[in-house]
């Protein structure tokens, strides 16, 4: 020890499940008695133990993860880093073709629309963030339905309508925004960047929409507060604890903080196998797995190990609490079906979001905007269409699926996954440019279809006849037929120039 | 002739068709006689005349099939297998290539779904074996819209219902099992296992799942039955024999060993046409083959070899009989329309399953699931959805699978060449954790639907619109106007690395 | 000139418009006062000035021709091949390449279904005979049209129903076959085989069917009804020449060699647009198109060249006059909706084809299958379904569509290509095959419909919702965005083998 | 100065913003002032500050523009060409590529249909000019949709009508045409032919159809007026500017110099974004982007350059006083829904064109021939099908398209890029042969539909129903299930050749 630090070596002793300690940020901590209760697992820890995990850590868990966790007795205080032994680390090739790929992005200004941001993020990042933002459940077709259920619905526009002077702004739960969409809730943003959050609601204040804060965040929920600015809004994700008092402290703290809608996801009473997930990292725990028992593996990715704590017993008895412990706005975010829409607003909440959670949960679960079709005309029929807002998420990539929601009656649309991809790509300016690049998109496209105001977008401006006509399977394709037909060519360009 | 044994120099010369030795499993037989009588025709046993046929025979015959079927006078007694030459076999470039892959296998771990079993059975199985497996009818449009089929199905679930404890059990014919699904009857379980069936029967003890035994079955019935523990229960598939009094002893046989469920195949009057099958035993015939006379080559597949002795006069008439000479209760296995089901009701018999075969028998057929969605409105509206069982098989790959049959009404669904791939990649290993799998899958997507138990599942949490309205054929792609358009792309990444 | 025959050197003397004489079968003859009136046009004749033009001569024109269409003093009589100067051809590398995979064919016993013949055909046919065969109209989405609208129709089986006696025999006009499919009319059959239709008429009779014969055919009619055996069956195909005189001689001619039926084909006033033909025949014609005065090329391809002689001036009104002029039974090829049919029934013939001539006239026309879904319930309501006989043609390539035509009330079908096609690659052994398959085929799945006779096919053992769903146009793809999109992966195999 | 010329040395010194020459056709002009009101923005301008810019300049703007727009104190006067440095350019590999291309390009005989004229043209363009003709809005699927649109309407064509003599003739607003289509208005025709839009001019003269003359040509209104001869009649496109004086003064114009019909655009009240356009000119602007500050790159393409002037406050409003000032027929382009249809003949216009401006504007608005479909039973119903003429653009490629568009009751339809795209491969000659192939194809298929004259088209010829069907998005296919399938195979050639 040296000037009362630890040394590396010192803690490199403690290496096994009989006495474990790991090095985070330069600071020591016996996890010994913690290892059984690691929501993700001891295995992961173990990997680390008498070393240095903080690479590992960060992503994973806000910067206040160990005081809040860990008793101070296991706090052992700092360690001398310069003694610590740097492990070699094995030269893995993709890694090496990442980084190459990196030193050839393409420029910011080559991106045109969100879908650009996905393109570039999926070749520069690192293998295991990218499996983690980008995988669904199951075979991934609710994800991939998510936006092509927007390509059903077919625009009628209005022409000759004076259009020189449009106005995208709207207002959501009060909160007037500057375009009608949020930058809805998305775990683990340091996965992509080592900010986390922070750069999206940096972002967000910059164009004036509303961010909402997750549960699951790498930063903490107060340095995400911290970030915002003046007049900024921001709403709070909540994923119900078992332990009903601690949610109820995440709640209080919330609204003290000035957050202004209580968002509680109701579609993951357990967290969905995602196989892009795992598949990842499996391979990353490399050989260890192998040389197991040959029984099921339990490293079963990112979401499963950061999702042991939510209660799947959370029911509708549970909802009149939520409402008498609170001021903020109540929104259900999951909602799928026209009759459990009917049922919160009779249970009083103030919204829903129509929403299957980006495709990562139920496998074949409809998209939020084939279930608004379904649930706007049911709201109208009784006359409670102004009794709650009712937001939808997933798949909104365009500014003319933003229009195609509020033309069947959303209040507004979330979105999730584009901005990660543009901020793990560039970073703030990249997703300040996916936010501009929708507002540009939605200023030309509210002119095209004939509409200077949010409130003069309506069903009639549709073709939604596909929407309602449902999922056709993929149509068994005719192998041997469409084998032997020879299709037909182009004229043939000359094989040698003419001289 | 050395220690009371045949030498190999002995039987090599009987190797015509006029004196005709083969050797299994170290014993000679004169198959002369037999050779006109052989269900497989006379070639194939020729093309082992005087040799030991143990590797070919083993697949495809049960151990009991020489004493059943050859006259005792016909067995020679052992051979001094050490005299028998060796045959040099011609080096094949597939063989080598995949003794290769076996090498490299994934790793059991690395599967995590059914048709990650399938995807590497493809890669590791024999040819022959993989081509008998994974053939269909015709242009294999069924068998591939058998699973495409369950993708027109999307889920409408509740949310706020309390999953805490979700329960997978059901009944089945009067056995409570695990989860709803049940090992359906496939046959030459030896061409993907040495073991055969007895592998899946110690799976589905191990998972508590009912296994329907073949009639097709590389191991006899009685090592099957043997291989049973416990309380298991198993069930029987039946293919009926023109000779009814074998039928009847086979029936009386299955009981007195305690099968409860008698399932006869109904949709097999003759097995179908699998080119995959018959191309595969094509090119394994090799030469011979071609130096025939021009004619229509009667080699036709495994399928064909093993199943001259269905009957396809079984008939309406015949249930009656069965109804009599069993207490089994009995299932008509391979109805395909409404109009068979309550004519099945009508005639007494206790259970239906709802299948196209797999898609290996007639050419469009509907898938089982498909034909769910007609039959159980019908049986509601008449009250007698209570008085049968129904069944499902066909393309059940995912828990969501299971789920959307049981919503629809069946009673549990059968699976098949799943555990077929699993076992013969993985052996026992595999099948065991294809089966956790499905049971992992299921216990979650319980939980996001909303549903605690299996009498949750009904109709309401689905959207079945697709399914009602017809097969679409593939849409001829406009070829030209394709190949002039210039597909949108991504950013481009610059060709060399900034400096 | 030797022993009074022309000598090579005399004929090529005569090798340009102002006079030009051509050798065929080792006769020469004066066509330069025949040039205008050349059907094909006379470039094509030109090309061969002064030259042997027997191999581009004999598949488009029966042999009869020149006696019939070239007067006595243009016949120059025999010339001493031997003089005759052997055209050095340039090498062609599709030429030599097709030769080489001829000596690489599968043998026949590989070809499991009529698709089979088409991939084998593709290869080993001489480029411009498979471009005739095998072209369709326009963008070929008619002709590929055809064979998927059976897929369109799935099927609903009947189970238990006693299949051991299956009897496939019907009557068509009166003749009883052995199966409900004829050999529809195709022309120019000397493109893939030497002896042309013959061995269709070859074929027909071993599996006793009906062959139609082509007015366009490469042998001669005599030829092909010499060509008949015994009580064999043919019907002659029609095409109307504006002069009725030779009309009317062609069908007299016809009723006395004994034809049964008389087609007269209607969706043919002027021959199609047949692109992959078209562009065949231009890179076979070579520099010397590209060396003209840049105007439109008139080369049109085979169809074009023969078919000058047909009357678009045919109409109803022609009816009457058939009727009076034969007493063999007429049946109109090519009718295509509802409408239509019933005329056809009020004037009294006795037939209809619903054909779209093999998608080879008009592009988007509906396949015949699709006509015969709406006009079968036509007649059924006005009691005219007995007074007619309905025919279908058009992408018939498994029994499944022989019999999915015939439960919706076709009397039987017509194949065509894929005939051509197996007679191109294997001659008469090959057709036979074709043929024996289709019985193969249709004896098991009237088996498995649960079907013994024709009669038994009814439409209740059909799904044809998708056929009156209308025809959905190619959805364009979503091209930035699948492109995105990380598709999920089998399990990895490791890339080096585990030591 | 030489002889009274500027030297290029003299323009070089004025290379900035604060003093900015450029030479265009060898004249010098100061444009500093005008930097900031270019239309397109000053940085393109910037990049020819002190050089020659005539290459840049030529196809955006027309000859007329400088002499228009600026003031003649800031001509500068002739540059001796001599003393102007020629600038080395990087040698582009693309552009070498496509130069060598051009080489080989395929004979004008080989296009046998206008896709034809595309693929060549993708090759052999410029790609900035390729670019900008070829490219749609967003994911370009209303662009694609266009054509495919087609392909959902299916013909129930009629057979035995004297088809001998077909008359393809028809009138639009009172003039007589050939054929019923018309060159629709495309901006920009010098990006692929150095003479621009009187190529089209004379084409349409060669085959008697009109023209309709673009507001944004590369040729001047006067040019493409004076290359009209005898009778020959054009419509003007009108683009309506901010400034009504401009507009009516163009109005004015056309109708004194004998325009016949005034097409006024209503679907563009900005033009849309194009990102294929933009991708090409971000490129092609090359470092200087990117060493830029970062923010959104405002070159957006050539549509925005060129269109800043067009007034989105265009309203209804205005329509009477467009009636006021002209006697020319006034048709409304860019319509899209029943409703503004109804609304124009109330208005009191003499036509409306059914366009969504050939997918370049509002992705996902529906194609011109679906809104027909929609249109006509509505004014039908009224008694109005004959207050105002339909025309309908947008993916008209063949001649059944036309004859669709005619069924359904448009008075004609109008084509656009494929005569861009053979203009630029084929200069006059490919245009010239794209409209006798329309021709060639229109006279077949009205014979092979049944139809002697245009008036004979109507709506029993067509199956719609899928037209009616609504929009599928693509279905995400099953990539997991896909890819373990094993396709079935066509009968193995052998490897070698047989001995």
């Amino acid at each position: 020890m040296t000037s009362g630090k630890l040394t590396g070596a010192a803690v490199a002793e403690h290496n096994s499940k009989d006495s474990c300690w790991v090095i985070v940020h330069g600071k020591a901590y016996d996890v010994t008695e913690f290892l059984p209760e690691h929501p993700g697992g001891s295995k992961i820890i173990l990997k680390y133990a008498g070393k240095d995990a903080t690479e590992e850590f960060d992503p994973i868990h806000p910067p206040d993860t160990l005081d809040k966790y860990l008793d101070r007795s296991k706090h052992l205080g700092e360690v001398d880093m310069a003694t610590v032994e740097q492990e070699e680390k094995a030269v893995d090739p993709e890694e090496t073709n990442r980084l190459e790929r990196i030193k050839r992005m393409p420029p910011l200004a080559a991106c045109y629309n969100l879908m650009d941001f996905e393109a570039v993020a999926r070749q520069v990042m690192k293998k295991t963030a990218w499996a983690y933002y980008s995988s669904g459940a199951d075979d991934e077709l609710t994800m991939r339905e998510n936006h092509a259920a927007f390509h059903k619905i077919w625009f009628r526009p209005r022409v000759l309508v004076d259009v020189e002077h449009v106005d995208l702004t709207t207002t959501m739960l009060g909160t007037k925004c500057s375009i009608p969409f949020y930058v809805t809730a998305t775990a683990l943003g340091k996965l992509g960047h080592p900010e986390g959050e922070v750069v999206l609601t940096k972002a967000a204040k910059e164009h004036n929409v509303i961010q909402m804060i997750p549960t699951l965040a790498s930063c903490s929920f107060d340095e995400i507060v911290d970030a915002k600015q003046g007049d900024q809004v921001q709403w709070l994700q909540l994923y119900v604890n078992k332990d009903r008092e601690i949610t109820r402290k995440i709640i209080e703290h919330a609204e003290k903080r000035g957050c202004k809608g209580l968002f509680i996801t109701v579609d993951a009473p357990q967290l969905g196998r995602r196989e892009k997930d795992m598949r990842s990292k499996f391979s990353d725990a490399g050989s260890d797995v192998q040389s197991g028992d040959g029984s099921v593996d339990r490293s079963q990715g990112a979401a499963r190990a950061i999702s042991s704590f939510i209660d799947p017993g959370l029911s509708w008895k549970d909802i009149p609490w939520f409402l008498s412990i609170t001021k903020m706005p109540i929104i259900l975010k999951g909602v799928q079906c026209v009759e459990d829409v009917l049922r919160a607003v009779e249970a009083g909440v103030h919204g829903v979001v129509l929403s299957n959670h980006g495709g990562r949960q139920l496998e074949t679960a409809r998209s939020g905007i084939e279930v608004l079709a379904e649930v706007m005309p049911a709201l109208r029929e009784r006359g409670w269409d102004k009794r709650i807002e009712v937001f939808v998420d997933g798949g909104v990539r365009r500014a003319t699926d933003i229009i195609k929601a509020l033309c069947l009656g959303a209040k507004g649309v979330g979105i999730g996954r584009p901005f990660l991809f543009a901020m793990s790509s560039y970073g703030l300016d990249g997703v300040n440019r996916a936010m501009q690049l929708l507002k540009d998109e939605m200023e030309m496209n509210m002119r095209l279809i004939g509409a200077q105001r949010v409130e003069d977008l309506n069903p009639s401006l549709l073709d939604i006849k596909a929407l309602l006509g449902g999922h056709s399977g993929v149509i068994p394709s005719d192998t041997l037929g469409l084998g032997a037909y020879d299709p037909l060519e182009a004229p043939r360009f000359n094989e040698k120039p003419k001289l």
